[in-house]
């Protein structure tokens, strides 16, 4: 049977994402890996969780497994917006707002809600490759635009939007992490987001706002730096989303987008035939989590623990890699990002840590939506014991050595 | 700002079904409503979940709340593999099998994968709207095929695909719901099962096979009569898909398909850009109710609690609408469907008997891809008390009357 030719064009198009496949060999346990791109389970609340679920299935009984509300649970929703409005200045009626179960269904959704095949949409070089991969699979054309340390070059962004116009191409969407990239931790100033607010609205673009490790800063870094971009929005222009899996837990699939109405509108028409609802039972967890005051504790502890696990990664990285790789620390998030030396392939030095040293990581490359990034990588200190960053560190410094030029 | 320049051309057509406008009217505590479509939440084995929890929390701590596989937790995918070996005949290997998270994402990756703008896909008359919706949703064109009491009339199917094709039509797709359909209750024969299946194969076709009631047969059914065509197929021209929403709880959102693995792959994609993984707390439980071998428990009790609904429905049916309606008792599943003389117009009664009796229902017309079915009406057992049956079909048996021509 000829399978191939009953394939949508979309289908035809979608291939498994490189870091996938890489993933895929680095799971031995013997294994050194900074590849991991999850948070660490350690930090999921698991007692209290444990908790509540007595609690709740005690009080509920079977209505906490029944189906809910395709938006997601209202008390829920308001909750977030209310959180979200003190600590973050952002102000979103609750029908600006839907739950969508984990981020990357809300990133599919709002690509499939707002690109056709052919539009371009804007990244950032490099940027989370979960994204591109989603944009990729509705045919868009993702464009790299060049970033430099206060976040996006708007130059660059302004020149390839014009030469998408100039080509006939529809341009509708920039999608940006303002806050401790995946992979790259960079944090935006202040002034480039207003500056690219200030592009959107004047353009007509809709800036989507992935925010999935704000809550994430480690010790010295002020949260008054990590505003988003949303905070400013006064004209619909910013589709802000974020989620629970780095604070609270990524098993129990749940993020919130809050967006223009008519945008949000149409996610939730979107999500009505793509899964009906989000699980409730991890609805029902997170809001009870909520209204017993634990987020702040919550918060404060995975901030140290990322904290601890990013300074032991520094201080290995001082000590091996100083004399031939670029870097700076990561003030949030899970990942630290590492140049190495023009000419050195990454995605080589991958290969054979993995196969002779058993240290693994994430070639940069595959970050780069056109190409480039080869002398990159990808850290991740999250699930890797202190005393193997040192060890793994300093086997992969001995490694790279070998391919410097 | 124009938000619908910036919309995708699918976007700008999906719009709320009508059913979930009708359903959001009925929240009322007051209302007798045979409107819901879900399973009854007192069915929802919660103590045994709550069990479940209490130990595997214990056991497993934060890794419950962690990501999971895309494609789903291999153990309990092969646990599903082999439930539906030994009591549906159904023989796959693991690799063309996958989880979703609910079977709405099922249709919804399904017609992604398969179906672009235009392509013809097939269902009975009437239709699970879910479905039709997620098909019309990627703007396919979406034919009603006529139905006789052994389920698609296949000469009409034939005609209606040669009168595709000569219109330069893509034709791919076949979707029925052989086991106790909804909204329709019927149940296909066995022959014309296979006659499906030889046509499909023949005209290079799939069929997609949802199968989300076939565990919910009443006294006195034989479950060999449910046999999927799936049990059958031996050129990978199925796609089979089932759920734990009926027969656990629906809130946990885990379905299953079992598929041709060219399509299984595409769909193992589209989920990884689509939500990366099911949650997998949910797939926890189940893995565990499965391996604790209580599913034979559940579905004998789910069987039999929906058995004494729907014959209180059949006793109300007789005494009040015998002398003008026509029905065919429901078999297994949710819902009695019903046939009001020629010239009732359903969505009128629904309207009237809401407002000033308190009594809710499912107008038919929604179900028929293209039309008709004016007379026709969908009625769930499965959230009303037994009093409260006889109540409200008097009721409405009363308001019916009122409109006979």
């Amino acid at each position: 049977m000829d399978f191939e030719a009953l394939l949508s064009r979309d289908a035809r198009v979608m291939r498994s994402s490189l870091i996938r496949q890489l993933t895929g060999l680095v799971g031995q346990p013997d294994i050194i890996s900074f590849a991991a791109g999850s948070p660490n389970a350690q930090m999921f609340p698991h007692a209290k969780f444990r908790q509540i679920l007595e609690h709740l299935i005690a009080r509920e009984g079977g209505q906490m497994f029944q189906y809910s509300v395709t938006k997601g649970n209202p008390r829920l929703i308001n909750a977030v917006g209310e959180r979200d409005r003190v600590t973050k200045g952002i102000a979103v009626s609750s029908k600006e707002s839907l739950l969508v179960s984990g981020s990357q269904q809300g990133l599919d959704f709002v690509a499939r809600v707002l690109l056709d095949p052919g539009d371009a949409v804007f990244v950032e070089t490099p940027s989370y490759i979960g994204a591109t991969a989603a944009f990729e699979n509705f045919r868009s054309r993702v464009c790299a635009v060049e970033c430099d340390q206060e976040g996006m070059d708007l130059d660059h962004l302004a020149s390839r939007v014009a030469a998408c116009r100039t080509e006939g191409r529809p341009c509708k969407l920039i999608y940006v992490i303002p806050n401790f990239q995946n992979p790259a931790g960079s944090v935006w100033s202040q002034d480039r987001r207003r500056e690219l607010y200030d592009f959107a609205s004047r353009e007509g673009l809709l800036i989507f706002e992935d925010d999935a490790y704000g809550e994430l800063y480690f010790d010295g870094m002020d949260p008054r730096l990590l505003r988003p971009i949303k905070a400013l929005d006064q004209t619909g222009h910013v589709i802000y989303m974020s989620t629970f899996s780095k604070i609270l837990a990524p098993g129990l699939r749940v993020a919130w987008i809050h967006g223009p109405e008519e945008v949000t509108q149409r996610i939730e028409y979107c999500k009505e035939t793509g899964d009906l609802c989000t699980s409730t039972v991890s609805q029902r967890i997170i809001l009870e989590f909520l209204e017993r005051g634990w987020m702040r504790e919550q918060g404060e502890s995975v901030r140290s623990f990322y904290t601890a696990k990013a300074q032991a990664m520094q201080r290995s990285l001082e000590s091996h890699f100083g004399e031939f790789a670029r870097w700076r620390a990561a003030r949030g998030g899970l990942f630290q990002w590492l140049s190495l030396p023009e000419g050195v392939d990454a995605l080589e030095v991958f290969r054979a840590s993995l196969a002779e040293d058993k240290v693994a990581f994430i070639p940069g490359a595959p970050f780069f939506a056109e190409g480039g990034g080869a002398n990159t990588l990808r850290l991740s200190f999250s699930n890797v014991k202190d005393e193997n960053i040192e060890i793994g560190l300093s086997r992969l410094s001995r490694r790279i050595r070998r391919s410097l030029p």
